[in-house]
């Protein structure tokens, strides 16, 4: 069995939204009572990760993400497209744009503070569709 | 058809461990001869990752996270939560928690050397569950 | 319903292959209409991510690479093997060896400009077979 849903919404350049209660709504509303969760963001420029979610780690991680792939250095991205995000797309190759996560009748198999978060690592506000993907029995 | 099955282990700080006949195990005793292995560690300080697994590159690895993700840094989770362990958390979302490995009759299609490790990322002994799931046929 | 394609190829040291027209023909020649891509590569020393396949960014990111994980550092794994790749293996192990992929009657479910990248981290020619696997319905 496969069931497909979408998460649609708007956001701001340096947003960490916490998607985990949409994906556990989307395995529950399934059908589906054992399988696989694939959450996945169509763009260049955004991630999805699990970070416990809180504001004081959520800033640490923006920072560390300025500090290993700053926004102000010389990208050839940059000078061809002018459109400044050449160290959203760096960021966003390196964290990833999918997750999987096992489910049961449970619910997904997170541990106790790890939360499913969506990165908008783009230098401006974008509308995102990020498609969570069930596969089971 | 979908098999699920656990590993469970403890840790130390550290720990570089390798799982791959473990992984292997669950996959032979699933009944399930071609598919996907879903490899995930419940938890926000835990790592899955494909390595050479030989203790010099371990050593690499960890030196590695060390220049990029410092434990000695000033993280905000750290102010607020006295646990110590701001730099863990920043080194689990970046690596990740999930791995997927197809496999079919021979088993996992892995190549030569390269292993499936866990990395246990916090600053303290952990006891860990972590899930391997498979989808097939 | 599972089905499994090979890439085979062979690669230049630094190479950053664009792969998505062959996933999307693997996807296509499956006969399976809806369900989940998996791009694995065997080997300890490339990596799949997605991006924006252009050359400026491409640059950029073997640049950032090189800046984090310096090919010239002192590496055990080099002490001991002499094979010069210690920064090969540290690179594939932080990008990964393996995306997933939902895909429907309209094929890969990316982003207009997101597509799926073979990286050859090694420091010599390798002949490479990348797995495809699809599973769904």
């Amino acid at each position: 069995m496969i069931s497909t849903r979408y998460l649609e919404f708007e956001t701001c350049s340096g947003d960490t939204r916490n998607i985990t209660e949409d994906v556990q709504r989307a395995v529950s509303g399934s059908g589906i009572t054992a399988g696989l969760a694939t959450i996945f963001v169509p763009g260049a420029t955004a991630a999805i990760i699990t970070i416990e979610y809180e504001d004081g780690l959520a800033k640490d991680l923006w920072n560390a993400l300025e500090r290993l792939l700053p926004q102000e250095m010389e990208y050839l991205h940059n000078l061809r497209w002018q459109d400044g995000n050449g160290h959203s797309h760096l960021r966003a190759s390196i964290l990833g744009p999918s997750l999987t996560v096992p489910f049961d009748t449970h619910g997904l198999m997170l541990g106790t503070w790890q939360q499913i978060v969506f990165l908008e690592l783009d230098n401006r506000s974008r509308k995102r569709k990020v498609i969570v993907q069930m596969i089971g029995e």
